[in-house]
């Protein structure tokens, strides 16, 4: 490519924003042009975040459509939820493509939003026209649309793992139960006690049983791939460690299919597509053998015993769960290769 | 007591074997007369074990049952698989008691035993002699007797949370989904990859998916509440902490009981007994609220949209799951109150 | 003992409080009769700390000195600094024993305290009236006082390891530097970036770099074992874990003495002093080998070519470094053996 | 450049081969045509390293300079202490550039290496011939060579740290103490109970005290700079951590220069080095700022009370430590920008 694509960043001092930076670093087709925080607009990135020292030398943008449009053509929302309804408005009639990577635009209906979110949906019309994110899904359809809505981490790991069996029907969707677990960064870089180092630290445990917001999100992808509501038991924990998202999930078989039929029906639908790793029959990914990477990996156990499926699927929540993702679908929204900028190797040990 | 009950502990080089001698110093109606290795016998404890230095001074013995019973009346056995089975019939007939954490003894079946733990197994009358010693459930039965099986510490998280409502007809036997966690001292000290710090630390894990050997004592225990066969998916994930074992179950709901009612229901069971705490409904325990005591703690998330019920119990792995439940069974076997030694405030932070 | 000595905890919602109430659980001689916040008092002491469900039901009382000592005899104050200089009159003239934990009481100097923790000094009377209990130095001074002032965690660790060497002139008091290493609980539970999940874990950070308070509070003593001023250099660490803290000590060696003579010279100035434990020649303690225990281990290496000899000293930050020692001192300001309800064997793995 | 520069790697099994393999995946001038291990030749290196799966899908090869000079130009050899002396004449005799990473050849004297590694040195002509990578002091020295000695990760840390100060006569190098701590992978994928996770996490221990086979490496170093021999104290510490190095130093000031002063003297001293980073007054780096990356960051406080500095100089052990010094000393020996392929952000967090 001849120039680069300049781009913004909302929500730079957050975690999913400095993995934009990461990660952007190093892409080939990209300049990163401004990156801008609400809290922190004026003082140097480096400072929050010693790391970027001699990296990024710049201060910190307001955040201001205008001024955004002036610097960049592509804008990332990494705020918490809540934010993003409210700017993307104004961001679009300054002319910017938008990938959101915060949820305020994943669920369809408002009034879902609103009853798991607990906080004022975006418009309809954003809603409407916010094109899902998934790329190993919905890949084609993210090619040249003005706003991409960015798939959660818990919904990236658990409709990887699940979508290819129920659309081919080798499960039944009324049986999934999905316990997922995730490393603290998901929580992001605001202080809480339930984020404090020596609460967590030696610690496991389980947090908002069947009232998490990723719940109806999964039920709506998965609703669509089955052609009919499916409903789920969702559970998420908090593992004591800083990166990396395992959903185990199970299910009844239908059919009599065993593991090493699961893995075939995988590696046949995700043919081609560089970041879903689809492990050998007898074997499950460990979270961090896909660490400070865009892989999500899969494995299957069968139990004639029970006649369920036990599916594992891993990511890091902050790559392919995030930021990763949000760049895979900035290079297909670009109809670049999907892996531009992408293809790292996890980082082990 | 006038009198102290001198102990053995065959096995004390593991961690289930130092777990015994910490928490039997502050026990006060047992004296440890006699640890024993047969790796390292001859040699104090204290040096591979630094943290007894001038606590026990004294040299570890043979494994042999004549030198055991010279010097005690009880002996627990806290080695790996296979060799209590082994060690038990000398032991009995030296006119010792023997309580076995080693989980030889806790399958009735030898065809089941040698099918799970890939080894021989003890000779049948051992294994029907031996009672199976979840007290919360079975407590009296282990009154006076001379031969405790004492049960696994998967089997310990995961029976105390599930046998009040199977034995209520709460929930349908037949959709147990069981999805477990522990730390890693659960695996004991031998050296190995899948324990090697660089490996384990800021990862997570699945293993042995549907082929623990705890899968079936849940299910002879099920079984036996339930007055019918049981099967349940189980899986086992590694968590990068040392101590806890979380068990997070799911089943369908049978009646349309909600959260409060399991609370009542647990509550009643366990009435009277203290190392089993039903959390109010609408929280759930966490593994860093049990450490280093001898508790069970539960809680209950009844989803109405699914119909399923979510139970999370935790527990120290090398106390209720090991050597505390096995004092516990001491204490019951000796006639004395169930808390007798172990009434530990958590370790908190 | 006949009656039991019932005492108040002000400050028992923060770390150092809820580990009086872990040990005085199980103390023969006390009774906690009141647990006081400013911030949460009237409500459930479990309700913020689940792990002491059903093991202390009672509300959490109002900061009150009459309130107090209408409850208890002895206080504990566990607060931050700052808070104990403005208590402690009201609570001496109420007729209550103090044992200060938070800092307050440590520098005879006013001018020193407002200089290292830039706030107001407790009035000079206190100051002189307070007993710096560091029992294995000072342990007959704090008999039956009235106000105790608990040495600080890093001081205890630095202190027992220095002490005997700058008394018998083994070392040059000059050349001291001392490189400490704390777990992250030495912060209390008050959230922070500092104290953030994600930026500690896998991370390893200096503070304070020669500013901590804690430096004059170890010259003052050194200074006064020594007879003359020391002046050291003390860099303070923070440890991904969350308890322990290890003192690496250097210092140039004055009369060609050897490691053995460290360790000889050490056991005899410690006889008969429990929690000192002095490990042979050729090892040195570990932080987890004290791990909720009241024990102070030591350990040396005098290097030949260098002259220098190295002092390795750990503690557990909450118990020796602040909980336990302050129950320490309440041992022998009552007249007790010092390690009345402390003999616990650390917890290990 | 046009066509790549093929390399081997020996000891690719282990944490440093793995980690150049991730490194050289984006390296844009070179291709990895030879992986090798003695123990695993034949076998596919993904099936000890999952997180390589579809990454590198060739099978190992054994150790034989014949194969490798028949795939590679440039060999790096990264296996444990012992066998690079032994295979280096081989590879040298077949043509092949070397890398050695493993120690083999740091010490210029055999006496020195045979007393500190308890191994037979290599023969005196490849000491000699061997070029000491530390390419921010040395760097123009290995552009050409034949064989490149590359150096430990604690002497990396450490001399990075000290040798500007040294050499500019700020520090009396008679002082100069080193307080270095480490995570776990330095220690390499071997197990043992030293590396095991129950005993590393949550603890901090010391080890190798004034025993570390980096003291005479650090010395040398010191020694040549300082242009008299130079003789420092040296304490290792494992922290519960996979990756980072900090390394603690302390020296007395010659010259009443401010911490302001190191900070300027350090900034012209690596002026255009792009992976030392020079922190500002009053702020010190910590492990995590550079994980994952190849910078070494640096901090000063000079303390006027104590006339000692203190300087904190942090790295990834396995990165600047390890594979990341490795490869930079290869851009240099073949002519290339020294930043080549290693222009990372650090992951943060």
């Amino acid at each position: 490519m001849n120039s680069k694509v300049n781009v913004a960043i909302i929500g730079s001092t957050g975690y999913g924003g400095v993995e934009l930076i990461r990660l952007l670093a190093s892409h080939p087709g990209v300049e990163v042009t401004s990156v801008t925080s609400s809290s922190a607009a004026g003082s140097p990135i480096a400072e929050g975040y010693p790391h970027l020292t001699e990296i990024r030398t710049d201060l910190l943008d307001d955040v201001d459509a205008a001024l955004i449009k002036s610097k960049a053509d592509v804008v990332f929302i990494a705020t918490p939820a809540g934010i993003a309804s409210k700017l993307v408005p104004s961001l679009l009639e300054a002319g910017l493509k938008v990938i959101d990577i915060s949820g305020d635009l994943r669920l369809k209906s408002r009034e879902l939003y609103q009853t798991w979110y607990k906080k004022e949906a975006a418009e309809q019309q954003y809603l409407d026209q916010a094109v899902y994110g998934l790329a190993e899904v919905y890949g084609e359809a993210v090619r040249g649309v003005d706003l991409i809505s960015n798939p959660g981490c818990f919904p990236t790991a658990t409709l990887l793992g699940l979508i290819p069996a129920v659309k081919a029907g080798y499960i039944d969707p009324s049986t999934i139960i999905i316990d997922a677990k995730s490393g603290v960064s998901g929580a992001g870089r605001g202080t809480s006690l339930g984020t404090h180092y020596a609460e967590i630290n030696e610690n496991f445990k389980a947090y908002k049983i069947n009232k998490h917001q990723h719940i109806p999100e999964i039920e709506q992808v998965l609703g669509d791939v089955a052609g009919k509501p499916v409903v789920t038991t969702f559970t998420t924990h908090l593992v004591p460690m800083t990166r990396g998202i395992m959903s185990t999930m199970y299910a009844s078989v239908q059919g009599g299919y065993s593991s090493e039929d699961f893995v075939s029906l995988y590696r046949n639908y995700y043919e081609g597509r560089r970041f879903v790793r689809i492990r050998k029959d007898g074997t499950w990914p460990a979270t961090k053998e896909v660490s400070g990477s865009n892989y999500c990996d899969i494995g299957f156990s069968v139990d004639e015993r029970t006649g369920r499926v036990t599916i594992i699927s891993v990511i890091d929540n902050l790559v392919k769960g995030a930021a990763g993702q949000a760049i895979q679908n900035l290079n297909l929204m670009m109809g670049w290769d999907e892996t531009l900028g992408l293809q790292f190797v996890p980082i082990y040990p």
